[in-house]
C-alpha cells in the first residue's frame, strides 16, 4: 500500500520520461450531476487494486516510462484561469517532447488546443455518449456539452471522428451530419477511419461515459445502452501502432458509485491506454 | 432545471394531449423490498438527464401531443381504495379518447382491468422476470404475485403473452404451459406473436426488472440473468406502428440504487415507448 | 403525495404573498465537496414530511401568505451572469414589497447585496461555521468563502455580525477582531446583539454547517464541534418579532447524505424561520 | 457469530421463559419512506455488536430468562389480517403468564389491544416523535399516525401518556389537550407520572423517532430535535421496579441508515428495556 | 419471511442430506477490500428473494436433500487456526459421505485440501478472475492470493484447470504456462477438459470475480472485462452428470454493493450449482 | 489540492521534525465490521477540508514541527509480523528523540510497548468505548479487544487510566475494578488523575468510538451512549503542557461512513492533539 501519490507503475522521474499523466480535477460547467473533480485523487489511489501486468498486451507499466505530475491547479469558480492552466502545463510537457496523457475531470477544450497547437495535422477521435456539439449551453459558450463543437471550428472536417455517440439534441446530429465524421452508437467503422488517417498524429478523447451505465454508473448523465468493457478494449487495441500523440479519460465521478467499480473501471482503461 | 413538475417535454395540456402519464405511487403489497412509491417522482425530476430528442427513433418529445397528469391519490394501508382510484382515473383518460400511459409503482391491475373494459378485444404483453402467476400470495389473492393470474383470469388464452420469464414456482409455470403464451428467458418469438395480434389493440406492461440487475439495480426484487438495455430497446421498437392502446413501466425502487442509473434507464425505456 | 412543485404549505399566489421563496441551485465555487445545487428541489420534496404546523411556535404554514416561486435561472460555468440573475430576482421581490427567502445552494452574495440596496441602513446576522471573510480564495474573489469579506466591505462595521464560528484562517479572524462583529464558537452574545440593532432591518443568513456534522452531514465541508438543532432553534426563536427584511438557508449538499437527515433538518429549519 | 437466529442472549426456551420476544415486519400503512419490516432481522443479526452484560444496570441479559420466538407472520397488503395474526400471538403469550415484548416494525395498535385485554386497569406510556393521534389517514382509519388516537378512545383519559411528542397536526395537538396527558418535547413530568401511576400495569411503546435523527436518521419520518441516547436512556431507567407487563419497540428502517448505527442503538435500547 | 437461519429450501436434517452447506466468514488475508466475512450470513437472509424453483434446470431445491449446517468457527486474527478448523469440518462431512459446498469467505486452501485427502485422483476447476497463483504475498505464503500456488503444488500439472483469468502478475502467467492449464479470459476449453477429466472426481472452486463487475460489484478487487451472468451459467450447465464431490463459491463482499444485486447474484448461482 | 501525500501542514523534513505520524493500516484482529486499514489514507486526503489553523488553540499547524512519514507495511494475514513492523518504526522514530504520533488502523499494542520500552515509568491514558481487558477472544490473545489486558499486564497498577468506558463483559469490569483505574461513561476524574500523574511521561492513546455513534458512525463496533465532540475536545485540551511522549488515534472504519463526516471528526481530532 505505498506509492500512493501516483498511478501504479508510474514513477519514472519526469527526465526519462516519454509520457507525463497530468490530473485535472475540474468540473464547473457540469449541468447535472458533479464531482469529475474527485476522479484523479481516486483513480490513483485504486490504481493499486489492478496489476502493472497486462495479460491483453504482455506489458507491464514498470517496463514503460510514464511519470506522474500530479494535479494541475484549478481555481474554482473562475473557468476561463483554470482552462488556461491546463493548456500551459500540456503545452510544457508537449515542448519537452513528451507525450501528455490527461485524467480528467470533466470534458474539456484546453488539452486538445494545446495538441493541436503542436500538431497542426491533428486528427480528434473521440469515443463518447454524447455529441457536445451544442454551440452553448443556456447561453454560456465555455461549457462540457460544447466541447467539440469548438474542436470542430478549429479542426476542418475530415479530421473530428466520433463514435458510440447516443444522445444528443437534434440540432447536434445535424451538425455532425454536416461538420463531423459521426458513427452512432457503434465504432464498427473506425478500422476504416484510422487506415484513412494513416501516420497522421491521432488524439484520443475518452469519454468513460461511451461504456454503459451498468459497468460506469459513476459519471454525470448516466446514459443507457452504451458499450461492455470488451467493446471499448476491442476499440482501444485498434489504435496499437498508430500515431497517437495524447489522450484523456474523463467524466469518472467517483462519489456517485459507491461500490468502487467505476474507479477500478476507469483504472484499467487508463493502464491499457498507457500501454498502446 | 425548470419544468421539474413534469416528465421532460411533456407538457402539452390536457386538451390536446394524445397521451396522458399517470404516476401511481403504490407499493402496498410488494413482499420483499419496497420503495416503488417513490419512482414517480423520481423519474420525473431525473428526466432532465435525458435529450427530449431520439437518436433511435429519430423524433422529439416536445413534438409529440403529451400530457404528464400527475400522480393518482394513493392510500396507504388500504389497497382496495387505490386500486379503485386508479382504474378511475385511468378510466376517465380512456374515455376522453386518450392513451394512458401509467409510471409506477409496483405491478398492478387496475390498468390493465380499465383498459380491457374499454378494448374488450384487448391483448396484454408483459415483458417481466417473473410469472407473477401465483393464484395467492400468501394468502392474500390481490397482490403483485398474482397480478397476471388475474389478467389471465379475464382474457381468454391467447390473449397473454408473456416473454424474458426467468423466475417463478412449478407451479407457475405449469400454469403458464396451459393459459398463457409464455416465452422463457427470451422474446425471440415476439415477432411472430405481433404478426399474429394484427391490429387488434394492444397492452405492454413493462416490468423493468426484466432487465438484468446490472444496468437496474433498483429494484424489489433483483433476478440475475435478465436482459441488456440494447435488447429490451430492440423489443419495444417492434411495437412501431402497432395498435398500443395502453401502457404501463413498474418496478422502479429508487432509493436501492444510490448511483442513479437505474432512474436513468427507467426514464429512457418511457421516452422510447412515448415515442412508439 | 400531492402538491409537490412547492414547498409544503407555501401556495399563496404571488401577488397576495407577504413572503416568497426563491431557490437558487448554485454551487459553482464550491472548493471542497459540491451538490448544493440539488438542495432547492430536495428540500421542497421532502417538505412532505413535515407538518405545516409547529407546536414550538403554534402557528401553521397555511396561516400565513407565503409563495414558493421555484428556482432562478443558473448558467454553469457563468458565476457572474448566475449571481446577477439572481440579484435581480430578489430585487423584483423587495420592489414588489414582498419579503425574499432565499433557499441555497452555497453561500452567495447577490441576494445580501440587493437587499443591502433596498434597506441602506440593513443590518447582516451570519450564522456559520466559517468566518468566510477571505479576501480571495486560490486567486479568485468571487467565491463561497469570500463572501462575508464582501459583505463586511460594504456594510459599515458595526452591521455585520456573526455568530458560530469555528474555522477559518488566523488571517480571516484577524480581520473579524477589527471589522465584525463575531462570537466564535456560540451564540450567547446574541441577545445583546439584538437589543442594541432595535427595530433596524435585519438580513439573517443561516449557513446550515453552523449544525454539528451528526445532525447535518450533507455538507460541503462538514466541521465537527457544531451546534446541536435545539441550539440553533433557539437562536432562531430570538428573531421573533424583529425586523427581519430577508433570510436564506444555504449549503445543503442532499447527495451526502443518502439517509435523508440533512434535508429533513433544514424543511424543518425553513419552516420555523418563515413562522418568525 | 454464532445464535445469529435470536437476539443475543435470548435463547430461554419458551417454557421457562418469563419474556418472549415477538417480531413483527409489518409497515403497510406507513406514508412517507419505508422498510421498518426489515427492523426485526436486523436488530437479531446486529445484536451480536453488543455484550449481553450492560455496566449501568450491571445485569446480563443470558442470567435473565428471555426467549425469542421469531416473526409473527405478516401478509402484505392485507393489513387487518397482519395485525389480527399479532394481536393473537400476544395474546398467546399473554395466556402463558409470560411478557411480551415486540419488536417492529411500524406503530401498530393489535399489541397494545392484546395487553389491555388482559389487564383492564392498563396504563400506556408512550415516546414519540409524533402525536399519532389522527381519526385517520388521507381517509383510512387504520394507519400507524391513527395508533394514539384508537388507544386513546380505549382507554379513559388518565391512562394515556405521551412524551417527547414534537410533530403532528394542531387538531392532533388539540386532541391531546383534552383526552391524553401529553408533556411536548421533554419527559420531565415522568417521575410525577410514575407515582400516580403506582403499581397498576404499565405498556411501554417505544417509538424510536423520539431520538434525535443525528443518533437515529433510519427511520421513516426524521423529525430534528429529538433526544439523544443518554436522555432516552435515564428516561428508561425510571421504569426500574416499575410493573411494566408489556412493551414494544417499533420504527427502525434499517436500510435508510447504511452505517448500522441506528440498528445499532435500537439493539442497545432493547437490551437495556428487557434487563428492567 | 421465516427458516430464515437456512438457505432457502437446504433444511433436509443433517442425516439424510446428501450435500451439506458450510459457511466461512473469514478474510484475514485479504489485501484491499474487506468483508467476505459478511457473505455468508447476507446469503441466507437474502435466498428468500428467489425461487427454490429453477425454470434453467427445472429442479426444486425442496425435492433435493441438502442440509445448511451454519458457519463454521473463525478466529480473527489466527488465520492458521481458522484454516484448521475449516478443514477438520470438510473432512467431518467427507467421512459422513457428504458432498460438502463451502459459502466463503475469501478464497481459501483448506476445503480443497480436505477433498484432495479423501479423493486422491481429485481435480480443481476453478472460474475466477485471477490467477492465483504468487508464491507468496508480500512475504506472506498464507494468503488468497496464493492459494491456487499451494493447490498446483500438491497436485499434479493436469489436475488443476483454470478458466476466466484476466489479472496476475507476469510471474503467475508464466507459472500457469507450465504448471497448470489455463485459459484466459474466457472458458471455450472447457468442453474439451471435462471430457479429458472423464468421471474422475471433480472440485469446483467459483471466485464471484469471474463475473463482471457491472453484474458483480461486491467483491473485494473488482477487475473489468468478466462473464455477464449468462456465460456463467452455460459454464455451470456443463457440470451437470459430472462427477462433482465438492464446491464453494467465494468472494462476495456484500457491504460494498449496497443495493444488494451481489448477494442475489451469488444466491441464484448457489441455487443452480446446488442444483447440478 | 495539492500536498495530499500528507497530513494537512505536516510537510516538515524528517530531520527538523519534533512529531512523526505513522500511518498503521492494519485491522487482521477487527472482529465485527472492518475496514480501519483504510483510515490513514482517508485521513490525509480529507485533511484538507480543515484549516491549518485551530481558533480553539490559537495555533497553526504550519507553525510546528511535524512529519508525516506515511504508512508502516501490514502484511495481511500475518498479524505478529506487521505488529512486529509496527514496533520497529516506532522505536526508530523514539530513538530519533522524536515523539511519535500514530494514526490506526485497529487498536493495538505494539506502539505503547514501544514507547513503555522508551520510558519505563509511562502512563498510559486511554479513551474508549470499550474496555479492551479481554484475556483472549475467541480463544486468540493478540486481538484488539486484548490490547489494554497486555498493556495493563507490563505495566504497574496505577499506570492504565481508562476513561469514557460503557462497554465490556462482566469479567472486564471486574478486572479493571482491581487492576485499572477506570471512570465510566465519563472523564470527570481526569484533571485529578493529571495532577498525580505530574510530570511523568505520558501516552494518549483514543479510540475514537469513544464518540457517540451519531458524530462517528464509520467504526467498528458503534456503541450509543458515547461523548460528543465538545466533551472530547475538553477532555483533549486538559492535556496541555502535559508530558505527551507519543499518542495513537485508532478504530476509524471510512467505507461505513458514505457521508465523510466521520473521516473529517478524525480529521480535527488529530490536529488538535497535534497541537497540544
Amino acid at each position: 500500500m505505498s506509492n500512493r501519490g501516483v498511478f501504479i507503475g508510474c514513477d519514472t522521474p519526469y527526465d526519462q520520461a516519454k509520457t507525463v499523466i497530468l490530473g485535472v480535477p475540474f468540473d464547473d460547467t457540469t449541468s447535472f450531476r458533479l464531482g469529475t473533480r474527485f476522479a484523479p485523487q481516486a483513480i490513483r489511489i485504486d490504481s493499486i487494486g489492478i496489476e502493472t501486468y497486462s495479460p491483453y498486451q504482455d506489458k507491464d507499466l514498470t517496463e514503460l516510462s510514464i511519470h506522474d505530475a500530479g494535479d494541475v491547479d484549478c481555481v474554482f469558480g473562475n473557468t476561463k484561469k483554470t482552462l488556461q492552466n491546463v493548456k500551459e502545463r500540456v503545452l510544457e510537457v508537449l515542448n519537452d517532447r513528451k507525450r501528455p496523457f490527461v485524467i480528467g475531470g470533466e470534458h474539456f477544450l484546453p488539452v486538445i488546443e494545446a495538441v493541436y497547437a503542436h500538431y497542426p495535422n491533428l486528427c480528434v477521435i473521440q469515443l463518447d455518449a454524447h455529441a457536445d456539439l451544442r454551440t452553448d449551453y443556456e447561453g454560456e459558450p465555455l461549457s462540457h456539452a460544447t466541447v467539440m463543437y469548438h474542436v470542430q471550428q478549429r479542426l476542418s472536417q475530415d479530421r473530428l471522428y466520433q463514435f458510440g455517440i447516443r444522445s444528443g439534441t437534434k440540432v447536434e446530429f445535424n451538425l455532425a451530419a454536416k461538420q463531423t465524421t459521426m458513427e452512432r452508437f457503434h465504432a464498427q467503422t473506425l478500422p476504416e477511419v484510422l487506415k484513412q488517417i494513416g501516420d497522421r498524429p491521432i488524439y484520443l478523447t475518452v469519454d468513460l461515459d461511451v461504456l454503459d451505465p451498468s459497468i460506469f454508473p459513476g459519471t454525470g448523465t448516466p446514459e443507457a445502452g452504451g458499450w461492455d468493457f470488451a467493446t471499448l478494449h476491442q476499440v482501444l487495441l485498434q489504435f496499437k501502432g498508430k500515431n497517437l500523440v495524447g489522450s484523456d479519460v474523463v467524466e469518472l465521478s467517483p462519489h456517485y458509485d459507491a461500490s468502487g467499480v467505476s474507479t477500478a473501471v476507469a483504472v484499467k482503461v487508463i493502464r491499457e491506454i498507457l500501454m498502446l
